[in-house]
């Protein structure tokens, strides 16, 4: 694994066929499409549904997706699980595959956990892998896994794990905690990425490394036209138009609403789907959705 | 599977070797230990770890231990996980080994998630396995779940599937929310279970099945004894015993504490262990706790 070089990445919408099994050929395209407007590849994150998949699910899609030409290096999949088993397959699977790293949650059942318990989990991890070329990304997302990573527990692991632990995704979406990290981590080559294209100019400002977001989905290539030109004149209004779209996804359930506007773009119904506990858009939210992205002028191009 | 006859049920800890994997053995004494002090068996529950073993160690353990001869009867896995395909595959396990039913954790990575997507989940599941034979009890567990079961969905599932949903563990802490249940569901055979014998006295004299408690592993035959004796003169003085023991625990984390008291009354050292991202007590709570035990003249017989 060589560190990631990219700016943007997408944690890739995952799609089910009729029989809600994944659907390996349209997730190959659906990369395909991201990656010809820019944008990497960050597949089983948590937009991707990837803990309403099994890690055999995971390894056919991964496998699949190198298997059919997609570079490696632009492929950066969320590995983590509850337990150390599991994410070590599926890390050892990003490894052997050639993937750029890998982006991995903590344990996020048990709540409550100290930071030695954490730093225990991915020492675990690291060293059952024990392989060189490992590259972590932590994710740090409170809101839903309930599990935040401390400052103290990231400069622990670095400490620890130099070669290892490399980055960090923060989708906490407090801005000054994504501020912290690169004030603290990001002068010696950690990478810092936020959560969200909302925060990426001022990221890049800051010295941080770009952005790992849902929307990417969606706005492949505006977002990673603003991690290229972010230096010019224009990039303040660039930014204010991706908070346009931005803000429109975050009125709705953003996976289901991502769905929606695939299908609805594509011409391919079977987007829609999306697996337990979560649920698609019913035909209002779907029609009200499309009808504002149309005042947008918005277009998925060549999807 | 059978409706569970059992008032006491134990989610049972889970020991593991010198290598971090479980101990096959020392677990089905374990076991055995419980059933013979009259507490049912409910391994792969929040306080057995279970979300800190992977599907294939949960299906090797509980093989082994009808292998080794407990009767299935006495048995009530935990079975739930974030995604479909591992819930079916363990439940079908436990229906396959004659089990007395399983209990069900809702999927737990997504938060905010609504009744329907829930409701799906179950569905899912239920008509993967296509077994009359399934009896659910759900898992009530907000503090550590996030997914809070409300009686809505509780009242839709038994309506949809009555055969199937026939109870819930309630861990919520909250003695009102399981008297609701209770009064809600208790009346027509559904199982009620409070997540701690703090509640068992109440939950009996108001209709309730019993309690399925992580302190079971610990106090297993004055806490059977309750549920039998509980129209007796004595009882409210056996469950003010069994609160005292209960309280001193809850002083400490619950699974390190448990398995520090069951390493020092069997002498076997090895089930201080936990799975990251726990912790063992520090030596200075292991002497506290194994101080105030002994000043209560606690004693763990026949371990």
């Amino acid at each position: 694994m060589a560190k990631v070089s990219g700016r943007v990445w997408s944690p890739v919408i995952t799609p089910f066929g009729r029989d809600m099994i994944p659907d390996t050929s349209l997730f190959v395209n659906q990369c395909q499409w991201l990656t010809s407007h820019g944008v990497g590849l960050a597949p089983f994150g948590t937009n991707s549904e990837a803990n309403s998949l099994s890690v055999k699910e995971k390894q056919c899609l991964l496998a699949a997706l190198v298997e059919a030409g997609v570079d490696p290096i632009k492929v950066l999949p969320g590995t983590g699980h509850c337990n150390v088993d599991d994410t070590v397959t599926l890390t050892k699977d990003a490894l052997l595959l050639g993937c750029s790293g890998v982006l991995m949650l903590p344990p996020f059942y048990y709540k409550g956990v100290s930071d030695e318990g954490l730093f225990r989990f991915y020492s675990d991890v690291i060293n059952s892998i024990g392989d060189d070329r490992l590259r972590i990304y932590l994710y740090h997302i409170p809101q839903v896994a309930h599990i935040p990573l401390s400052l103290a527990l990231i400069e622990r692991l670095r400490k620890a794990f130099p070669n290892a632990i490399v980055g960090i995704k923060d989708s906490g979406g407090d801005w000054e905690h994504t501020k912290e990290l690169i004030k603290c981590f990001g002068d010696d080559g950690f990478h810092v990425f936020a959560g969200s294209e909302k925060f990426l100019l001022d990221t890049l400002r800051e010295g941080g490394a770009g952005c790992i977001s849902p929307t990417a989905n969606i706005n492949p290539a505006p977002i990673a036209e603003l991690a290229v030109s972010w230096e010019g004149n224009n990039a303040d209004l660039q930014q204010q138009n991706l908070n346009t779209l931005r803000s429109l996804f975050e009125q709705y359930p953003m996976i289901p609403a991502m769905k929606a506007a695939t299908a609805h773009y594509s011409g391919l119904a079977d987007w829609r789907r999306v697996r337990p506990p979560l649920v698609e858009l019913n035909e209002a939210g779907e029609t009200a959705l499309i009808e504002e992205l149309r005042a947008l002028g918005f277009t998925m191009n060549g999807l």
